[in-house]
């Protein structure tokens, strides 16, 4: 490979001659040999920091801080990087210095020197007519634009991958809800055969708990649209013009397309990261809730004969490399497995987010990384379950209806009529005598036939709850 | 010990004569032998079901199911218990059934047969004049109860003991930030030197943080405001009355002095706990903040003579067996070590509250009582941290001082006049050669002496971001 | 409440005019009011510290810095507390100093006040004969007394509860497993069926889990044999007689029958606890494996109509307020929440563990209550699903043999005959038409009926495995 | 793009012309979008199937169940993906099916149809002359293949990139703690200034942390070398030939150069996943001492004016984009957040590992994606952290002298001299008049100054201990 020699204070570093990166860049290419090519820092958090960038750049010039030609060719380059064509730029591993600093230094060099080729200029120049530092970081310190990005990525990410595939499922769940509402089966507690509701019912409960899934990731939402910006090195906003912090906050807002505003307290933006503790606390529910709902589908599936087999799912694929004609609830597996990284993630993101000090935390970019991560699988996996699971699944009556008809526990229908103790009696004999609820009621004396059929009505049991 | 022989479906148990506990009691003692007495039911949790059983019963009359004078005994011995009278009546333990089953039936026979002796029985009496499930358990079922009494309880702790020993500590932390907002002191980021701020900057950093716990566990308040009661064994509301569980909701509102409601879909009321999984996921981001605020403070507090040292904490106790006249942030220590067991507990609760299957979850004692001894510790572990610390905190000038005239970070002021590499520059000879900012600055010949006193000044370099 | 002054290095103390604790003890009780008794420093840990101060009583007298008769009568009262005479002088909750230093002064003040009065002082003397300090605490220092009573504390409880609780468990399920060896049923892979296996087999990977897990528990035992003594403030052993610390290890090793040692390393063993960390995963690997193992005794036990219902669990108490008859796998539920309790407590222990610094780790109490609890749990819920739950299990035959017969991956067999993707036809074709397996082979011509007698036999399907 | 057609047991599949996978591998790409590029399955997951299927095709055809050319050439084409010729072919995600199927297909997929193509075939031909499932997956079952991978790839990853890694840090900072013997400095309990010690004795602890992760990590290594495959579908070995499982062990050891064995018991192996949760429980206590131990050295390093500042480590790059001059522990930053990932990761293993059902855990490909990845990560921390960091760490003597002659808490050295008590007294006194400890000491008339000399030497306070 032909290399260029770039300096930074620290003296000369040799670098690629045909990347637009610089030296700060490189020393953490060299430094930080850490988890290969797959733990690059995601690419959303640099394409937050090019509206960051491009914001900073064009707010500088209106404060009268940077020269409009500056601005102009620094937004250019941003624009660049928004739509991919720089992507390969950007080397760096998530495992660097914790203030994210490597990767600021990484945009603001190649924006930069990007900038002085578009100006004409050569990638060997020793002297570059933008400047990493004086001119693309105007006004900006890593302490506080790194946060920035994170919130962009965050919300970004958030709002337009989880929240759409968690509502796209919602929505299909809601449907099978309202389709299943009469269809009465054998409820279970326990794992436990219990008395009769509706598949409908059943799956209403996973609608529910989507719904306060997504409340309580909108909740967040504002404290994550709180940007650090304006804060520079320790929160104090030394070195920023007057204005800037909100001024900045809104053209991020503007080129965005999401509501950001600059932060009331730039302390807690720099030195603390509960947005992304709050945020990914909520993923994390948000991950329980679907691993009952991935748990109850598989299960209710199993079979397809010797298990509870009530629903059909989509058969997808082959299941098994040496049981042929086996299919299995590889959706759910997917998902239940993201949900377990989710957790993971949440202890990953607490301990990071307590272990700040003083003026910064310093865990931001492993943060960032974990929330992006979970904030995509499981919008993802929502989709991916959605699409090839849960607009397919159908109820399997005659399951459905063997498993109705056999339960005991039927049997509480006649508690008001009879008693706990008696109604108990009943089932306790039908059970050790392998016999029908009927047959012990009357063998117990305890009701006539008549009283049975008016009494235990497993469409009865189902309640006024149906929606 | 004298016992006495109680029945339940299953048959007779040995009892212990004078305790008003029956059958079903017994059997989990006998059979749950797990953990000693420090791992009994929360009592918050049987003052919850007195609330739940009063409400139960008075609306049950209401309604018409159920004696007015059997309502109105169940009624008073339900106070006798939110009074504290019958406490050592509760003696089961967490890890029994998972749906909290048994700690349900410990409170309905308690509440029996404690009526049936207040209506001039005897324990030893067979019949007793009120009945665990017809009466005391009327329209109910455990799978509905426990989860009312769950809710019930971890809205009273949070709302009466975390959220008050928080704003307690914010508004202490408040206090100082403001009392110190002219304490320029140096800042630190990676542990490291940087510019300054103010020490109230620096404390309002940690208001900041503490406002936004707050915020955070507000807005889970409604979903734990949403109480199963009603749903019944399965959520179908089997076996109760018409608008049972809207009056009941508002019973317990009422008596429990808190705004809680009837759940929209009890489905998921009993088969998930997303509600706890939400509220522990706050507890659990407030855990966070105070690790970080914690730390802080001990740091900040650390030497006295040869650590940070820039303020000074309350000397309470001696603070080491064996060398004599040492303090120690032990408040500060106390507080992370809570921080980290409710970390510890928020991956309990998480793990319970995706395991639950169909129509119940059943790691319902083991998530309440992580939940209540979350929000417990963090109420208790503010107000001692408050009261014992906190209060006191002064800045020690001198320490802040020899920290500020000494920092080489001043030299971020020249930036703007002489660009970030001569500034560095300056520094960086300071650094190697021990001398101060000036002496380099000079000897460089990057400035005079008259810019060097008009451009670094730690005042100045603080923002207009106080308040 | 009549009092009494006491006074240490910072002044005099109102203390309970009857306990035998001082000053230090007081100011603990005054200045940590966090979580109330439940939160009580565990016992196990005052008694490790009787073993302890008794040791390094007598150990002082022999190495000539104590004398024989204050190291005796010192001895004597850690007997006393031994025999639990005076458990209710250890007040102190959990939640004080990270370094556990007051709960050693309470021990200190306890064995001098106490010591004092069986020499025929009062209490309101204010000279006491023993001094805490000087006297009980010799040759000692909170930093290295306090892990070294951790180590005492949860070896005992490892070696005493939760091995021989695993053991107890893991000897019935082989026997089990060995009774089961026969018994041919179908398996489940994915939840869905799969191909034959015996349930003597089935039970025979539980076994091997247990197994490996008590290996790995024994792994960490060296780790956790290593005592702190000897290290005083900050490891390096200041102010103890030469020897010491040897010695001091050998007489602990022979009053707890346990094989402790002196640690090579003493700065390791104060500043960090990673011997706690260690014995703690691997009691989190067990709670992994006796998770697993306990979803599947409930999953295996459902029904007992509508599930899967292959084995009978002892029905032990009435499962259901509600339900007449219904009987639930509550040990399998108390067991699972324990599980969950202990992956919780996993992360606080490493929470805490990795936040050392310097000299000491201060999240001492914290570590060592959740792996006491951890361990106490585990154990004791071996126990008790052994004996209520394990010990009764039995095949459910008709269930076994009716789910046996249904398979469809009795196809399998055939692979080696006609190949996996004409086996996977016959599955398919009996699948969607709901016949047997034999009809759609027959059918589709791909083998007589004498050649399915021949190749599919579940009994030939389950390996030479057997052991 | 162009597509030719394949086919599976359910039917054509569109795939890409040119590359060698087949229908099932093409279904999962359709079925699981999942996290993108970044989520593929770990190439050495791939490898180590290559590995695991050249030894079971040679094994196969020993037995005589496989054709020896069928064999040989099988075994050509996994040398190749050894070698990384194939690395394209692999394009699955992580989030598939739990089992690890398709996975497991996707390389008998590409096996078989090189094979085919090496062999005179064209990939448009229908018929392939090897057969991804009757050949490549002979004797084999995804559900035994899979855990074989995986620890395979395991057990690799940990001997050859993280125990190495270990171990170079180990030696330097063991070479540094052997250097750093005589340095006497201050000790730090609490965070306060405590009795001396030398810098070497301090790091004497780390070298001892990691020699304990060390031996935790050797001893999961045994279960980790058993291996499931033998087991196929659910563990009984179905369709293997007698001897296979340990012939084919062998062979995976020899190829591999790794001690594997064929595990015991085979239901456990494709049931559970233990032995990951055991190594990756070693690799989060590593994690555990990695943070302690770079925390200590950037908290020891801190400054560079106004920390603590008792050593110096490498200034590796700018530390600041604002700050001139500034350089920070950017390797002990990228080390903690390596940890607080392994910790969560941890997290997430456990949930998996915990909820296998019945004869197979689903959530394979998640647990070894974390194992994988927290191993690399360790080792590769470990390899920059001693590299960048630890090999450049020199003592910076005047601070480290004047932190010492400040400290307060040498009057330890008088407690045997003068008592606990008379010893607090100086300490506070010196403390609160500001003055030196001999100052305050002979003002109080406790000693003379001739005493003071003799008792007060820091360098006999650090005692015996060292080595």
């Amino acid at each position: 490979m032909e290399y260029r020699i770039e300096n930074d204070t620290m003296g000369p570093v040799e670098v690629p001659a045909d990347k637009y990166w610089g030296a700060q860049t490189q020393r953490s290419i060299n430094n930080f040999k850490i988890g290969g090519a797959r733990n690059q820092m995601p690419i959303e958090i640099v394409h937050a920091f090019a509206i960051l960038k491009k914001s900073a750049a064009l707010t500088n010039a209106e404060l009268g801080v940077l020269p409009q030609e500056k601005a102009d060719i620094i937004a250019k380059v941003c624009d660049e990087i928004l739509e991919g064509e720089l992507d390969d730029q950007f080397p760096l591993v998530v495992w660097q210095t914790g203030s994210g600093t490597q990767s600021n230094m990484n945009v603001n060099e190649v924006v930069a020197y990007r900038s002085h080729v578009l100006l004409g200029g050569s990638l060997k120049d020793e002297k570059k007519k933008i400047h990493p530092n004086d001119d693309v970081n105007k006004s900006q310190s890593s302490n506080d634009t790194f946060p920035t990005a994170m919130h962009i990525a965050a919300y970004k990410m958030v709002a337009e991958t989880t929240i759409p595939g968690v509502i796209k499922l919602r929505e299909t769940l809601k449907a099978k809800s309202d389709e299943f509402m009469d269809v009465v089966k054998i409820g279970r507690t326990h794992f436990m055969d219990a008395t009769p509701l509706t598949l409908g019912q059943e799956f209403s409960g996973y609608v529910a708990q989507l719904d306060h899934a997504l409340r309580a990731i909108g909740n967040t939402l504002p404290h994550l649209s709180e940007l650090a910006l304006g804060g520079t090195a320790v929160g104090t906003g030394l070195n920023t013009p007057e204005g800037y912090a909100e001024k900045v906050a809104r053209k991020i807002a503007e080129f965005s397309g999401n509501p950001f505003v600059t932060a009331p307290n730039k302390f807690e933006s720099l030195a603390a990261h509960d947005a992304i503790v709050e945020t990914h606390g909520a993923l994390k529910q948000l991950a329980v809730s679907l691993m009952k709902i991935a748990n109850d589908i598989r299960m209710l599936s199993s079979g397809p004969r010797s298990g509870i087999g009530e629903i059909l799912i989509p058969e997808n694929e082959p299941g098994s490399s040496i049981m042929p004609g086996k299919v299995n609830p590889t959706q759910a597996e997917a998902m239940t497995m993201v949900c377990a990284q989710v957790m993971g993630n949440d202890t990953a993101v607490s301990v990071g987010g307590a272990n700040g000090h003083f003026e910064l935390n310093v865990f931001k970019p492993m943060m960032i990384y974990n929330l992006l991560n979970s904030a995509r699988l499981l919008g993802d996996a929502c989709v991916s379950f959605n699409d090839n699971c849960a607009v397919g699944i159908q109820p399997n009556a005659p399951f459905i209806k063997r498993h109705l008809e056999n339960s005991l526990m039927l049997v509480t229908a006649l508690n008001p009529h009879i008693g706990y103790e008696n109604a108990a009696k009943i089932a306790k004999k039908a059970h050790k005598e392998g016999t029908s609820l009927r047959e012990a009621a009357l063998a117990l004396n305890l009701l006539t036939n008549e009283q049975f059929d008016e009494w235990v009505k497993p469409e009865k049991m189902i309640g006024g709850l149906k929606k």
